[in-house]
């Protein structure tokens, strides 16, 4: 292990700039120390408690014991889940010390490898006794991506705490791959991309190029349509339509696409492959431009878990899976890291306040999966011993059929520090803003600073200096939102600020406005066309049926966005009017030729809450937009 | 056979009304007759064509043989392709005396024949040496559904025909599925209903009460949550979460959900159980009023081809299946039947002007499959020897895997004539318009009837009394939209209009009014909010790209309708304006905090057209609902 690589989810080697290690920021509370808090305490135990119960971890004793071919527990890429939840207790250990994960790891790690083949093949699903054969339906068998997330969490491994037994297995079914899908094994892709990412981060934690290869020769045959389509998802789906460098945009299912583009920068750094970096450049832009919601979730559809066209951004069929939060922030921070871009941190911060802080239930034991901007009907609540298929419905879930989300937020929570500042020679930034200590390592030194906020309920941000090397500099994001910052009361334009001249002792306050403020959506959004939304600082609002008077529906709500706008808490008020639409006429369509007809309308005013808090009091009807008054009947 | 049964594929015993006979009316060109003519040359034909080349058909000789275990083309379902095809056939000899139509269906009958075992049981799929087991999977198998279908094309074939060797077959089939899902038998249904309603028709057919009891059985056994999820899918998917009488609204997949209506509507005829005949017509207008398109279209979820939440419309992900459309028509016929109430033929005429009519090429080759009212990106056309999956994609495709749509059209148009008129003891009421002469057995006697008219282009309808009894009355609808139509020159208002006094040598005149009208959604259609439409006549009008000119994007275009709106041939012409937005920043949201800058607008006309003729000149941007200039732009 090369030695400043930190332990961080993401290294390239020989970058600009590197994310801190998990262990260089301690957080005291605030908006991510206690979702981190509630990750150590609740979700990791909980992830693997409901992996024992389901039968998902004793796959692996059954296949190491030879006792496969009966029925099995989990779809076939339930594996991967495991691997995830290690990952995250390597970082849990490697952040925090603890025993307790470092055990759990441990603990995995014997059975995983007692489940590995005599060659290096690891799969609980596929190739003994009663399965199907290996590699015998890559479209759909997951067989590599569930090998790409065992190097995920092998590299965390190596990077928080050093080699050790999964590191040696994840080797072992590395090499495994390479032989078998190498330049001389057969031309295979995974319908699921994932393995490109594991490989390129577990070649570059061992200085190992061949896994880099082995990456870049799966991102070049992708694209080539030789994956068969899965009953009715053609080739976009697992974006095989076209080669990742010919791509202008991302398509098909939404996790995948972003995985791949993860994987594709990782090999287009460490080849130096300025096309294939430009492709995924392009492509993030134009998906941010024209198929991001403003939470910054992704997947406009439920169908597929996919991308929609331009333009196409429902809010109530809005999919924005937890998972593909997660993976646009692991496409960012790639971007990010290799160009210094602040456009790339500015998505992570929305994308992490308003669809990754949005999952988790308030006690860390049930998860949104499907994250809409809109829903119709309250939904019913869950018990905790039960399984959803995929939660679609506006509550979170214990567990879930198709379980990708709790372990992939496991994973993201339990190594956030990583992005929260940036190292460059010895300047340190700061990307997000967290109350906390630092103690992170400079080319000359270490700086020590202590960071005071209440952010996001408040936009103050204070910086003390507890100890710098000369020649230390301190930045600062100013979010693209934060019209009118300040920095030690002197403008600071959105991007990034310059805090000259620290040394130890000094201190320095950034003032982020986060007033409440109105949204409009591009006129070409027709799913929300004559509606606007209230942003608060990084945060999405939304209005929900609770915080209405019983006798009033969301659905007849409309907002002047003329009116005053008043912060809240973290939330804001605004005055809403509402006006019961006329009875229609029995079995009669609902299109009609004049104004509607109403009732007289009410006045009053609507207490709007942080999105990522939604349903958090029980089912509620919700809506990000809200229709604008008087913007909505044509016809006069 | 009862004496007065008329050959047509609703006849209820004792109803107050009837429809057509499919050789009652003669269609002399015209919007209908031209379909229905391009059906008898072209799409029969082709159907057939189709399910030859693909060894659809040869499935039944395979099982006849005893050669089944193979790999076996289609998918489960697609013997019910073969006997709605059959459906179809039988209609067009009733109607035309087709010998080619008879040798075909005859030649058919004799391959399924030859399929069916000893014990009644006839599926090609399941229950012969190397298939699954009969009714092993009734969630998916699909093999009652198949039976249904069957029945259907026996009744087809003995009303209009007579009894003959496939309805020999379909009363064996019966027989065999009363044995099994008897009151003694299994407890099961089937995952896709269509068995009630091809059992409570084909008693109706033969006087056979058992088969209406069992359709009963059926229908009451639904809704008790005895199927198993398939997959991700739940018991809505396939109604099974609430019993039939239980439910207030339509959900689920649509053409399950609304075959399911017309079996109950069926059996609540044919036992008097005005309470299940209630929950229909319940469950229709909540539907109507809350989840239909303005094309009549129903189905707005492309996840589980299935209904969505009230007032979840969206244009461009409408699914609004083509057998959707059909299915609709079979629900709203029978009510009209049943209660004579004109809301249901309104409804009818709307569907079949938007849906059905849209699905076929005007070469009756190729079809729509879906039916979206917003189509963001022009698609490519196809070969004609191309498969799609469901062809989503804003193109008309020869054939499909899944190729239930054809079919579906071409029964329907078959069989077209049934539901253009009513007899009711001596009174013939039209319900839709159309060039032709019908003949048509009143209780006293025949009438000869000559109706012309260009309808819908233009809304005269001029009916002349050839020959007519004594006591003979005349009753013409006046569809919901037609405010200023005159009888005679006198008011007529919606509804049903009366011609008193005809008799032979007689006529009347009914002016409909079809210039082109602004139409606007309800307030709570979150999806076309700040949008109207225009419609003329009974035809939903479109904008096409293709009548745009090249420099101009339909996403840009709004329309102001204060603005003259003028009827040009069948569509109408529109003032519009359109106004590049400025580029977005690079990567960045498309989300703002004030008004959206443009370029400055152009302004100029636009032709509407027919929304059933849309694609039709090849791949084309397209909507339904345009946006109206200024409400769209909340912030100013």
């Amino acid at each position: 292990m090369p030695d400043k690589t930190p332990a961080a989810p993401v290294a390239p080697e020989g970058a600009a700039r590197r994310g801190l290690a998990v262990d260089e920021l301690r957080l005291d509370g605030g908006f991510w120390g206690r979702l981190q808090e509630t990750n150590t305490t609740a979700t990791l135990r909980h992830c693997l408690e409901w992996m024992e119960r389901l039968g998902w971890t004793a796959n692996f004793d059954r296949t190491a014991d030879g006792a496969t071919g009966g029925a099995r527990p989990g779809w076939q890429f339930s594996d991967s889940e495991v691997y995830k939840l290690m990952e995250a207790l390597a970082w849990e250990h490697g952040r925090t010390g603890s025993a307790w994960a470092d055990a759990a790891f441990t603990a995995l790690a014997e059975r995983v490898a007692a489940a590995q083949d005599a060659d290096g093949y690891l799969n609980t699903c596929y190739g003994h006794a009663g399965q199907a054969d290996r590699y015998a339906d890559l479209a759909s068998g997951h067989e590599l991506y569930c090998t790409g997330h065992l190097l995920q969490a092998a590299v965390a491994r190596l990077r928080a705490s050093g080699d050790d037994k999964l590191v040696e297995v994840a080797r072992r079914a590395a090499d495994h791959v390479c032989r078998e899908f190498g330049p001389e094994g057969r031309e295979g892709i995974c319908g699921h991309p994932e393995i490109e990412v594991g490989l390129a981060e577990f070649g570059r934690a061992l200085g190992e190029p061949r896994y880099t290869e082995q990456a870049r020769l799966f991102i070049e045959r992708r694209g080539r349509g030789t994956l068969p389509p899965i009953a009715l998802l053609d080739a976009a789906y697992f974006q095989d339509d076209l080669p990742v460098r010919e791509a202008d945009v991302w398509r098909g299912h939404a996790v995948r696409a972003l995985y791949l583009a993860a994987g594709a920068v990782d090999v287009a750094v460490d080849t130096g492959d300025a096309g294939l970096f430009a492709a995924v450049e392009r492509q993030w832009a134009r998906s941010v431009e024209r198929r991001t919601y403003l939470t910054g979730g992704m997947g406009s559809r439920h169908q597929d878990e996919g991308f929609g066209e331009d333009w196409e951004l429902p809010p109530d069929r809005a999919y924005c899976e937890t998972c593909a939060g997660v993976a646009s922030n692991m496409v960012s921070w790639r971007l990010f890291l290799a160009t210094g871009d602040v456009r790339y941190v500015d998505l992570m911060e929305r994308t992490f306040y308003n669809v990754i802080a949005a999952s988790p239930s308030e006690d860390g034991r049930a998860f949104f999966y499907a994250n809409p901007l809109h829903q119709r009907t309250a939904a019913n609540a869950m018990r905790p011993d039960e399984v959803n298929a995929r939660a679609e419905g506006g509550v979170r879930a214990p567990w879930f059929d198709v379980s990708c989300c709790p372990t992939n937020l496991a994973r993201t929570l339990a190594s956030w520090q990583s992005y929260a500042a940036a190292v460059e020679g010895d300047t340190l930034t700061l990307l997000q803003y967290a109350a906390g200590e630092l103690e992170v390592r400079l080319d000359s030194g270490t700086v020590r600073l202590r960071v005071d906020t209440e952010y996001p309920r408040t936009g103050a941000v204070r910086v003390a200096v507890l100890a710098a090397p000369d020649g230390f500099a301190l930045r600062l994001r100013v979010p693209h939102w934060a019209d009118g910052a300040t920095l030690d009361g002197r403008p600071a334009v959105p991007g990034w600020a310059l805090a000259a001249g620290l040394g130890s002792g000094s201190s320095t306050v950034l003032d982020l406005p986060v007033d409440p403020r109105w949204t409009r959506p591009d006129d070409r959004i027709d799913a929300v066309r004559g509606c606007a939304a209230v942003e608060r600082g990084p945060l999405v609002l939304c209005a929900e049926s609770t915080d209405l008077p019983p006798e009033w529906r969301l659905e007849d709500v409309r907002v002047d966005p003329a009116l005053p706008l008043a912060g809240t808490g973290d939330g804001a008020t605004v005055g809403i009017t509402a006006a019961a639409p006329a009875p229609a006429e029995p079995g009669r369509l609902p299109y009609g030729s004049g104004p509607q007809e109403t009732g007289a309308p009410v006045a009053g005013e609507l207490r709007l809450v942080p999105y990522h808090r939604w349903a958090r009091r029980g089912g509620s009807s919700m809506r990000v937009f809200l229709p604008v008054a008087g913007a909505v009947s044509p016809l006069r």
